[in-house]
């Protein structure tokens, strides 16, 4: 294991010793104790809490090593001093590392250091430097993934803490809350809240239903902060309504009718409907009438909710026991994501039930809202953010959706998310309308519905692909000066489901905004990252989380990196650094020769080069059950392979150095087909024979995760080398030729014509080692994403023309 | 979905009405209503806990359609009667079923018919036949594979119960235990059992650590039975130690020894050591010191926690905190298993740590015992009944070894576990010989293993492949006559780690044995069934365990078929039959004719036929690092597969009409092979066009099960019939030439003369569909499992000589 950790407050030693007597490491029966070693004796038996009598810790303290020859109980017998080296060897054991395997007792500092754990220098311990030492231990991750701290949580060790009083609620250590409150005590109300929409036109505001976790402490008087996920998913999904909606995409690319439209003719005019007046309560309470036995939960919350804090789930217009109708990613859906916020900051009104007569408010919050989740949750936490709506402190999406053509479309192309070839908005929105689980429900909206999804459909243009006015509705970049919550990206550098651009473009207008914000870029694909044992993820949430909901002044802002990126070389290794590519004025820049990548100020005279897009049907056929073995076939070098004529390939020559390519590749150059339509797609590649991470997690312990104490529980996960290959794609792009200057205009183009190309693939944090080749791959049906006509298209390029430009950063460390 | 549902206890009315009483879903204050469907509408009310109010149920009843026009709350407001079809319509869309989608509101019979759900056949119901309706469909399972009173429980029906008073405590409903203990409140204890044994020589009695969980009400005074698990690998496996100690397969097979052995020779004789007198007791106490927070749980055990049974784990001698060396498999691990049992039945003593000088007795134990778990765990289930333990009323043994020969051995040939080539007994000993996890505790003992274990490396022999002493005392089935324990067994048909030959040879030998016994075969491989979507598994097992421990009079014995077979053709289906293969006369028999399986009564007359077992190093490499591409070219019939001269291969014609295999197929002929030594492997193939299941359950919902009421939680699963395969191999068989009469018996053989063969493979219960083609497989080296050392050995088969049995049933229905 390597060790990732940020979130360690720096603490001089009174606090350290004030925070270690708070949480009673430190008793005043310690006072009587003389010597050093008997303070460490006890610090030790304090940290087994299975165990309560003397016979019992002699037993666990045989079970540890405290030099190469002497058990801890041995040792503890005869000691007058507490040493570095006793205090580390036993101290790894205590994080979970083995002896022999992870370290030798022999040199445990060297261990500390190559698993980068945190130490102090002092050879021997006074007391004042072996409580300092026993604190930043405390507070260091074991081989669990988890702070030993943390790992005491899990094992009981903040029970006796359940009874402090609110006054003394939440407790802080070492900057982040702690797991004092009972989660089998947890309060579950359910609400209606009343939004400022009548999306489903019955002359009546639409009622949210809103899932409330409170700690019992509130019952009391102690006032929490929420973290709030707004997840469409979360009442239900209706899996079989989707795939109907399903679009066949094996259908012909077509001639699109050129216009003349600049944005101005696509922009998106909010306009103010007339809404029913708001629901007059007739009497109002602090007591909720409706409960619920088991929430769709992320699990970062389910950390939360046993350190002080609620968490509120909402699925918004459209689910299960709401009103309305959703269709994706509209201005409604904001609004009704932010109406759940206006209720919990006092500033909506909500009733116990539907009946809309008992008003009920969110007493028991302290008024600081967070929002959490990944996707579509991430992407309303993103909406609702780019609203600056009062009350919101910050947001941490993960994977987030900034433009939903970001989504679904890419540059007049239809583009759709990886794995969900087919998928659209009304897909999205006929899946997640749960309403249609509830047949009473349904039958008296679903024509209503059906009608909205039209639409939809309708709406979204398929058949063009064109950025227009209802695309322009649903892109929150256009908002992103108007946001005001501190903010916290996380996306996988592997999402090709909601893929980089989304947030690359969100970070890059976020550079204006006088906010706070931190980006984490990891090597996963469209995964949650609080489970890894390598990053202290999870931790860093909590001093944020802290920090913004709580106003603790932990230095959380300065603590975690503004841009913080898992290298894709190696396991488990995470570098901070000031920015993305904005601060970059390092580039790689090619043109090509025949078949290689050569630097763009070399002297190049050569020809078109051709290729088909037309694949023989068996073979389309195959590679359409087979995606994977299509990809492979394009990347593949041997004259042999089937797809050999069907793309161009052009390979760089190898790495002089190790180079971080950040950023957004371009891709320039001038291509002719012979049709009045085609589409060209790029890829880039990474060509070397190298073991690289896997794109998921794996499981590296089931279930040994709990997240508080007899609480819920995660896998432990890591990314892990996988074995070698010879190339890895590391980023793509598509583009409809019509579409060459604008996504929301069409141009003509004449069979067999030559016309110029500029297009912005998806942006690149990548490693690229020494000696290894780039390749740029140009081709046309992209079988994972876009249409797949199967038509007769050749397509011809100048070689001369093409350029691909990556901007660069030197690696120094 | 369609439901195999086998735990519904067939009640008279006057008991469903008592029970229905009993659970409060009757109450008094129902006598006062005067119609029936007032008294439906207040059962629909209970069945609702999370809302309370008026308007709750309101919007609840809404969103349920009564008939194909009113939703509930509309056809209630005008009811005058209940009939099957509103009460049919509700009851599927309470058991999760979505009009429309799963059924038709038109005709809900159809649906309950369709998914092989029970009705009552009333088309209109009076009070009494609607309330056996209702009590039957409480019973009735879900689209969540849960029934409608487990739904309930998991949203918290059963929360007013846990007040009930001990003497009503358990509570069961329909012959299986419910919920009603708080799981909050479990009482966690840990005690050292001394067993009769000092495997480690240290001149006392090992201890061994035992993990309980029990209900709280145990502390006022309630006895419950106990699920206990054996497990190993509970106090954790040291995957390093095991991985240093695997085996390399890539060596040459040799020549072994002639010997003249008889069974006699290698007969294991136990022998009775001098044993340390055991501990004396300086006092006692009921009250345990020692505690622990999550124990490795099995989510079976987890359920019966909210259901008044205690669970206890234990990993036996050479884990964590206990005592001893555990050498895979041997008498003294059974014994160490056994004496966890006999401490809760009263027989053997307790200590509260490990100075063992405070006993504590069992004494919250009512001394009905069973032992749960799958693999190793009910390898040693299987092992403790075979000593005929008092107090072991039940085991229930998934996936168990019944003859470590048959685990890691094969006809005098060492054949490894699928997915753990080069595992053996000395690899999974230093595996799950935990004490070497805690530095401490290896200190001392590590030296004493290390010499055990060399000890096992040389008595496992994996030079020879014999059966020798040492296998014989790993071999259960000699012992079979003694046990007590009725048996439940649960295996794979698709286990190619443990075999199925385990599991057969087991209830073969049990057929004599006057115990109750049950066998349940699935598809999957190595995997538990408790989280199933379509079969009641854990409602079978609270039946079973309700009757066997609790001495409830549930007809348990005659409810629960002898032998349940999931079918190989399709999802979702499971049968009943009486036996497996012991009641069958019918067969297959086939001889060959060149390339092919004929009948056995045709007249044959050909030459011998050759394959060569070596193959170019490339190759070689090539499957040793893609097994499963090793495992498609072999029964390729392509020509240019590149394995096609590396075996023979015979195909059937085609199945007149479907057939079930079932029970050991075997395999006759004559060989001769260009060395003094040799191996034959055999393979049984399924060849036909057709989509076939998984082998591992897909996850249909993640979390969904709540094992209790915000208690642990598992994923719902089941086996989905995968894309379609040209053809599945069905099992498989190997044979050390040089032991083609006994395992034990090693025999001379000549290069190049024939010698004839007979083996059998492994057990068989396949589902054989008409038009499909019985494939037989004849090769040498087998890269998943024998040892593979690609020598130049080639293999002659006298064609006229090979004889194919394969025992059938028809199929009647």
């Amino acid at each position: 294991m390597k060790n990732n950790q940020f979130a360690i407050v720096p603490t001089d030693s009174e606090t350290a010793i004030a925070e270690l007597t708070k949480i009673h490491f430190i008793t005043p029966d310690m006072d009587a104790l003389t010597t050093v070693p008997a303070v460490y004796q006890a610090l030790l038996a304090k940290s087994l809490p299975e165990v309560h009598t003397a016979s019992g810790l002699t037993h666990k303290f045989n079970n540890i090593m405290a030099t190469s020859q002497h058990t801890l109980s041995e040792w503890l017998a005869d000691a007058t001093i507490v040493n570095n080296q006793v205090f580390y060897n036993v101290g790894l054991q205590l994080l979970g590392f083995l002896p022999g395997q992870d370290f030798e007792l022999a040199d445990p500092l060297l261990a500390m250091r190559d698993i980068h754990l945190p130490m102090v220098g002092d050879s021997a311990f006074d007391r004042e430097a072996l409580y300092y030492a026993w604190y930043l231990l405390l507070n260091t991750r074991g081989n669990n993934g988890q702070t030993l701290i943390e790992s005491l949580t899990t094992r009981g060790y903040f029970v006796p803490f359940y009874q402090l009083p609110n006054d003394q609620k939440p407790l802080f250590f070492n900057g982040k809350a702690q797991a004092v409150f009972d989660t089998n005590a947890l309060i579950r109300d359910v609400v209606y809240v009343e939004a400022p929409l009548d999306t489903d036109h019955d002359g009546q505001r639409d009622l949210l239903k809103v899932e409330i976790l409170r700690p019992a402490e509130t019952e009391t008087g102690l006032k929490v902060p929420v973290l709030y996920t707004a997840s469409p998913y979360n009442q239900g999904i209706n899996d079989q309504a989707g795939d109907a909606q399903m679009h066949n995409v094996d259908v012909p690319l077509t001639a699109k009718e050129p216009d003349e439209n600049t944005y101005a003719d696509v922009e998106f005019q909010p306009t103010t409907a007339q809404l029913p007046a708001a629901r007059t309560a007739t009497t109002t309470t602090d007591t909720a009438e409706e409960t619920f036995s088991r929430e769709k939960s992320y699990t970062l919350n389910d950390y939360f909710l046993a350190r002080g804090f609620a968490v509120v789930y909402a699925a918004g217009i459209g689910s299960i026991d709401s009103d309305g109708l959703a269709p994706t990613g509209d201005v409604d859906e904001t609004t009704s994501t932010v109406a759940i916020i206006e209720w919990l900051t006092g500033k909506r009104q909500a009733f116990t039930n539907r009946d809309g007569n008992i008003a009920i408010k969110a007493w028991w919050c302290n008024g600081a809202v967070a929002m959490t989740g990944r996707s579509y949750l991430g992407t309303l936490a993103t909406a609702a953010a780019t609203t600056g709506v009062a009350g919101l402190k910050t947001i941490i999406s993960e994977a987030a959706i900034s433009s939903w053509y970001d989504y679904y479309r890419d540059n007049g192309l239809v583009v759709a998310p990886d794995t969900f070839q087919g998928e659209d908005t009304d897909v999205l929105a006929a899946e997640v309308f749960s309403r249609s689980l509830k047949a009473g429900d349904a039958h008296q909206i679903q024509p209503a519905f059906d009608q909205k999804l039209a639409e939809l459909t309708a709406d979204q243009d398929r058949a063009s692909g064109n950025y227009n006015r209802f695309w322009d509705e649903r892109n929150y970049l256009k908002n992103v000066d108007k946001i005001k919550a501190d903010i916290i990206m996380v996306h996988g550098l592997n999402d090709w489901n909601v893929k980089p651009r989304n947030v690359a473009n969100l970070w890059d207008k976020l550079q204006a905004v006088p906010v706070t914000k931190k980006l984490i870029l990891h090597q996963g694909q469209h995964i949650y990252i609080n489970n890894l044992q390598s990053l202290d993820f999870t931790d860093m949430m909590n001093l944020w989380l802290s920090h913004k909901l709580y106003g603790l002044d932990n230095h959380a802002e300065t603590l975690l990196p503004n841009v913080l990126v898992q290298d894709n070389t190696q396991a488990q290794t995470w570098h901070g650094y000031d920015n993305w590519w904005q601060d970059t004025t390092d580039a790689l820049d090619f043109k090509v020769q025949y078949k290689e990548l050569v630097p763009a100020d070399h002297t190049v005279d050569q020809r078109a080069a051709h290729f088909t897009d037309k694949l023989p049907d068996k073979l389309f056929d195959h590679y359409k059950h087979h995606l994977d073995s299509w990809q492979r076939d394009l990347l593949q070098e041997d004259k042999l392979n089937p797809l050999y004529d069907h793309r161009l390939l052009f390979k760089s020559w190898q790495a002089p150095e190790d180079q971080l390519l950040v950023g957004i590749p371009h891709v320039a150059g001038s291509v002719a087909v012979n049709k009045n339509f085609g589409m060209l797609s790029f890829m880039l590649i990474d060509f070397g024979a190298a073991r690289r991470l896997t794109v998921s997690p794996q499981i590296l312990a089931a279930k040994a995760l709990d997240l508080g104490y007899h609480w819920r529980e995660d896998d432990l996960k890591d990314f892990k080398l996988a074995g070698e290959t010879p190339f890895k794609m590391i980023t793509k792009g598509h583009l409809n030729l019509q579409n060459r200057h604008h996504p929301w205009h069409a141009e003509a183009i004449q069979p067999n014509v030559f016309y110029d190309f500029s297009v912005d693939l998806q942006p690149l944090f990548h490693h690229l080692l020494k000696g290894h080749q780039l390749g740029l791959v140009i081709y046309a049906t992209d079988m994972k994403m876009t249409i797949r006509g199967n038509q007769d298209l050749q397509y011809s390029l100048n070689l001369n023309d093409i350029r691909l430009h990556v901007p660069m950063k030197k690696i120094t460390d």
